[in-house]
């Protein structure tokens, strides 16, 4: 049996109305995932004991091990009791033992049963109930040709308990060595996906080793996957041959954030910043003291639309503000120096630019951005041209910013 | 032909492996819920062309309606074309339309066409192709036994121009007299769900009106939905029996959010502010800067960690500091009230507090957030005790703040 001979079917009117997106089959594909199995498909119907019943036949010959979530509760709309029923051609029946753990829920706490809660125990005859330490709701297993089924309720925190508890364990007996994939992403900055794609040196990576792609604007995100004994081995070269390539764009992999990576770059140097924004309205400080420990070395940060800001907390002339525009190389030195001058930190960082949809002007039009940054070494500035809405080009102004500090952080470490 | 036999067969590893979650259902399903369709099923299989193959079977069986992404794009890794042809058995070959949709995308946006996009232009036989304006991936659309099939680039703002576009406008024409779902949703703030609830006027509602709740933290969400003919009517009554009661704490509706709201109270006022931020990080400078037109209230923001960043941009006095810390609610009043002076804007707001998970005593535990606003009516103060970790802590003192600036200003308007 592969290990991916798993599906998961979701039930409920909500998935297929666009009101929430479905957790429970993230959860559960993490969980798996996380074990060395996969699914095989995913599946949601609304709660609809006619499409319930469709999914479970279809899923029936596809796969051996089914977890259905959802419709158990104590309302007209939990049809999956009796949807499994009548998928199985089996009668539904009160449940002795799923009555006796609703009832016990109820005394342990504290609160009166109400009759529709009875509800809860009509299974399917050869259901076998599953414990609900959380709610009211029961799950239950059943075997049907040579298939497992596993029911389960859809409120998540209840279902992730149960899944863990009473599905998994079976799961593990069941399909003992699965072959648990192991995965590595990098996220590169500065290149597109086809070109990331070109410098990958596909036939230098071992065997068995695969790539996949994803995109986090403006981040090429790309992962390697390997199965096996030695996969852990096989990942080690292929990460060597890969960074070898594009190691000089990575700037975070798997659970890292650039700005997560920034901060403890920075922190590492023993350099302080400051910052001031314009076009990017404080994304970039925003992202930098989601962190924790930011203020180690995060002086402080300015968002300063009004040239009166740019003129008193960054010292900008007011002269060069009428002759050269905010949005303009001379500005950004100006905001970078002055703002370097009044902090006195290591490092200073400026953006001023257009990020939209209004403001853009033939000479600098929507997606215009200069950097600038101050440090011992002197100012340096770069004119940027972007492209994209608004968000976009806010984001990436930021990211381009988190990138300069990168490169500078990287350069003191070699010293 | 019911309004529901519609289905979505999304592709893609990173669906299975609990990476991320499908938000390309969720978005189809909200535009098709918009318009009065249903979708009858979701089903997710991962990279692979058997498994494509199998569930496109499984779909051609069951529904007249399929529409699929992801796994258009130019690596290995994109197999829907593919899997599609074989699904369908039609030849694999060249489209000379798709191939020419792929080489004006590069010569729009001035960039060179790499030779792994003209795969892009691999396509069964009779597909028919779809424009992207927004990515390199020309959709395609297939006719097969009865069924229509629309295939979609995975990239979800890609995907969802071109489902609007291309698909929706197929299906209206197709299936017409679909019976609308109307909705409006509302978007609380300073109540519970249970409180809520409890303050939901139900018994007076028209008949046929449903209510749901989700949570937007630290926003309570309530929807109103209705179907027929006189649904706005129904509509509107509910909303005003839903709106007596609950008027005082809604930040926004549908598609607003609570920023964009406050931005527009400001700017019709006529009212400038200026921000101090601590412990949010430049949170909520970011939400008013998210959207575009904030420098016409925005004077300038500060997030100033260190203390000497508040002695000199915010005239906090050193003592002071000393004295009381710079969580106080002294120091809070004492950033709002110098920032106003050294501005001259009409509000300054400042935020000083504890987000975590560092930086707890037993005095001022993490969650101790100070809210201070200096206005021509005086300098008001309040301290907050939130819960939950930095992210939380976070969000909910930037919103509380907007809720401050909202309640201002709608002062300021009706006097």
């Amino acid at each position: 049996m592969p290990p991916y001979d798993i599906a998961i079917l979701t039930t409920g009117d909500e998935l297929l109305s666009g009101e929430i997106s479905d957790s429970n089959t993230t959860t559960i594909a993490a969980i798996l995932s996380a074990h060395g199995y996969r699914l095989r498909c995913s599946l949601s119907v609304p709660d609809q004991e006619k499409e319930i019943v469709a999914a479970l036949q279809y899923l029936l010959g596809h796969v051996q091990f089914i977890i259905i979530t959802g419709g158990l509760g104590p309302t007209g709309d939990d049809r999956t009791a009796r949807a499994a029923a009548r998928a199985l051609r089996q009668p539904l029946v009160v449940n002795e033992e799923a009555l006796d753990m609703v009832h016990q829920w109820f005394s342990r706490n504290n609160r009166r049963m109400e009759p529709s809660n009875e509800k809860q125990a009509l299974l399917p005859q050869w259901a076998q109930p599953l414990q609900n330490q959380r709610g009211t709701a029961p799950g239950f297993r059943l075997q049907h040709a040579g298939c497992e089924l596993f029911f389960l309720p859809g409120v998540p925190t209840e279902m992730e308990v149960m899944f863990k508890q009473s599905v998994l364990p079976v799961l593990q007996q069941k399909i003992p060595g699965a072959n648990p994939l192991q995965q590595r992403t990098f996220k590169l900055f500065g290149l597109s996906e086809p070109k990331v794609d070109r410098m990958i040196p596909y036939r230098q990576l071992p065997e068995g080793i695969e790539v996949a792609f994803a995109l986090d604007y403006p981040l090429v995100l790309v992962k390697l996957k390997a199965r096996g004994n030695d996969a852990e081995l096989r990942l080690d070269q292929a990460e060597a041959l890969l960074l070898k390539e594009l190691g000089d764009h990575l700037m975070a992999r798997d659970g890292e954030t650039p700005e997560g990576n920034v901060g403890k770059l920075l922190t590492g140097a023993g350099l302080t910043l400051s910052l001031a924004e314009s076009c990017t309205g404080g994304l970039l400080t925003t992202l930098l003291t989601s962190q924790p420990g930011a203020s180690a070395f995060l002086e402080r940060a300015a968002v300063t639309y009004a040239d009166s800001a740019k003129a008193s907390w960054l010292k900008v002339p007011t002269l060069l503000l009428q002759q050269h525009g905010a949005v303009s190389e001379n500005c950004a030195r100006a905001m970078a120096s002055g703002l370097r001058h009044t902090t006195g930190t290591d490092l200073s960082l400026a953006i001023t630019g257009i990020a939209g949809p209004d403001g853009g002007t033939k000479e600098k039009p929507v997606g215009t951005v200069f950097l600038s940054l101050a440090s011992t070494t002197g100012v340096h500035v770069k004119k940027y041209s972007f492209t994209g809405d608004r968000s976009r080009i806010q984001r990436m102004s930021a990211t381009m910013a988190l990138e300069w500090l990168r490169r500078f952080a990287l350069q003191q470490i070699e010293k």
